[in-house]
């Protein structure tokens, strides 16, 4: 028997040459925006800042502009940006860029219409707990990369830098009111960063169907999601200006960020959390690739059955394979896709992690993000934890 | 290259025994509930009506009951009903019942908030082509039936008895904010109406598939629709307790709802409106059924490729038909189905339809419903749609 939830209330509109329509008064939730923006300057070297301003100056709406936001966004980013907008009395929170940055804008939408700090509302580790009394000022999301998914979800991720926290949390209000995916966004998106943005948006479509939280509408999504990435990803690492293919994983990601919210992401992602919360250099895709080898290995043999239907998505011939590698066949198969999009060699030596850490690490990803750890249909003991984060080494 | 606009706010609660969570606060949108529901009985003599006011009162919620609704809903009841929601101060509208008492629901929310006419606001035939001013009041949608998917889309459709027009309309507001989805009260549908609703499912799956609005999800949820009613629908024909074949068969309707709103319906249902319209004794499932071989016959050389995955998703053996058969084995497996739920013997005749009317429905079908003939991918003159009505006698 099969029940669920199914809710993404998101309004997307995606395809190529589509962000033009922001310049429609019906997709623009209020009068004056904040923008966030990553404190890169990639938003502003390739003029999507510009753009993004030009489309809202065609139905009057002014805009205040906030580029701090870090590779892994920070809580005290989250703080000063709600006291700008609420400052300036914004009435809506525009995302503009990679996660981060949409992230940093939820989280701001949030705070620019709660009291206290956000970090009283997180739901785990030194987390207040609390409730928020009012929704989130209305959000829109334009990804210029391809793998958070956060465009289709609630969730957003933010770092507290003192207690060394990265932890998610969402909730109904924080949906984006609107998306716009526009794969065209994508194309000045560097090699490497295209491979670790795409493989998030891989992991986040694997750890959906293997879920505890999967449906059916899920379960659909997130083949179809490793199916694209697994055929794509690979080529637009190579050929950055391919669009057919860049559109391609900007579905698979939105696709992904749909599972995000009908199913669930599994522990790899609190591990991962974990990792870039003590070594903040670390981007989110690369500490993925690097424990999910050790992690997809570890999780085979409790859920054979799942771990078989990956591989099929991912070409694999299992039925040549003898019966008892064909769980694992899905393992290899990850294997060849990050050799695909020449990140073979990374591991956790690549960025400094210390061996000792391995502990701390595991009790870390166990305090904070202990709900991934509910929805992951094998129950994992510290130990066990620990011993992945050592095997990627 | 794709584009699209993916959106479906409602939340949609999917199972067995979930209708309990209407006693959650969290899933109740207001304070006083108009419940609309069919002039049957059917919703009383269950005591499905008395489940609901009990959950409702666990909250506090007050509640207004208006069960006029009949099996082809009217312009007269959503007057009436508009205008006793506002008397009575409701505020939410709930649908219980079948397609005919949520799309009522649906459409007396938006005229409980707006000034005018329904009819005012119906955008073809001799509507007055007017935007609503507000929003319609929160609607909760609770299908007591397998088929419509009015609870996974805007749409609502009603019939102006004096026009003989039957206009399907809906809006941003008229999504549901909240579904309850709940096989369970399926279980008491007769066999003719599961026959009859579980085609109108299967005809939104097959529709959503062709039309030109299709976008990757609704191709992935329409495929599974299909498959789905398929195999489970003559099951809970023959054997109505089967609750797995009964939840299988739920869930396909609220995926083609989910369809409705991702892809569009085709012209085929603009011929079932024009009939029932004029002949309102015919239960909408039953009008798709009797016209739907012949239709989809006309558009079977147009779009051979599409026809053949839908023959694939209904476990023909397709490969080993002459290449020339292969576009046909839809039409086939669809005469096969209608056989297998005790429909075969089903036509025009049956009902009583004159077989002088067919150039007056081809024109009323093309009058009122244009908007699903401009997404159907074939286009079809005036002739060719009379030809359809001619051939289903």
């Amino acid at each position: 028997m099969i029940d669920f939830m199914f809710h993404m209330p998101t309004k997307v509109i995606f395809g190529s040459g589509k962000l033009k329509e922001l310049a429609n008064p019906a997709n623009v939730p209020g009068k004056k925006a904040f923008i966030v923006i990553s404190s890169g300057g990639s938003m502003i070297r390739h003029s999507y800042l510009t753009f993004v301003q030009n489309m809202l100056n065609h139905n009057g709406v002014e805009s205040v502009v906030y580029n701090k936001i870090q590779e892994n966004p920070i809580l005290d980013h989250v703080t000063e940006g709600a006291a700008l907008a609420r400052q300036h009395e914004c009435d809506f929170v525009i995302g503009l860029g990679g996660g981060s940055s949409i992230d940093s804008a939820k989280s701001i939408a949030l705070m620019a219409t709660n009291e206290g700090n956000y970090w009283d509302y997180m739901q785990s580790g030194t987390g207040g707990r609390k409730t928020p009394a009012n929704p989130a000022l209305p959000i829109v999301a334009i990804p210029t990369t391809a793998g958070t998914g956060t465009e289709a979800d609630p969730w957003t991720v933010i770092t507290n830098s003192e207690t060394n926290e990265k932890i998610g949390w969402g909730n109904d209000s924080t949906y984006p009111t609107i998306s716009f995916v526009d794969p065209w966004f994508t194309l000045t998106v560097p090699p490497k960063v295209t491979a670790f943005t795409g493989m998030d948006a891989f992991f986040h479509s694997v750890e959906t169907y293997l879920s505890v939280q999967r449906q059916p509408t899920s379960d659909l999504l997130s083949q179809q999601a490793v199916q694209l990435i697994n055929t794509f990803l690979p080529e637009i690492v190579k050929e950055g200006q391919n669009i057919e293919a860049r559109t391609m994983v900007s579905w698979a990601s939105t696709a992904a960020g749909v599972c995000q919210s009908l199913s669930s992401c599994m522990s790899l992602h609190s591990m991962e959390h974990a990792l870039s919360a003590y070594y903040p250099q670390i981007p989110h895709g690369a500490g993925l690739i690097m424990l999910s080898r050790a992690y997809f290995k570890h999780l085979t043999p409790h859920m054979p059955e799942r771990m078989v239907d990956l591989a099929y998505f991912m070409d694999v011939d299992v039925d040549s394979l003898p019966e008892d590698r064909r769980p694992y066949a899905f393992v290899d198969a990850l294997d060849k896709l990050i050799n695909n999009i020449g990140m073979g060699e990374l591991s956790l030596t690549t960025y400094g992690v210390k061996k000792e850490d391995c502990v701390k690490l595991a009790k870390n990803a166990m305090e904070t993000m202990d709900v991934l750890f509910a929805c992951t249909p094998v129950k994992m003991s510290e130990e066990e934890v620990a011993a992945i984060f050592e095997e990627s080494f």
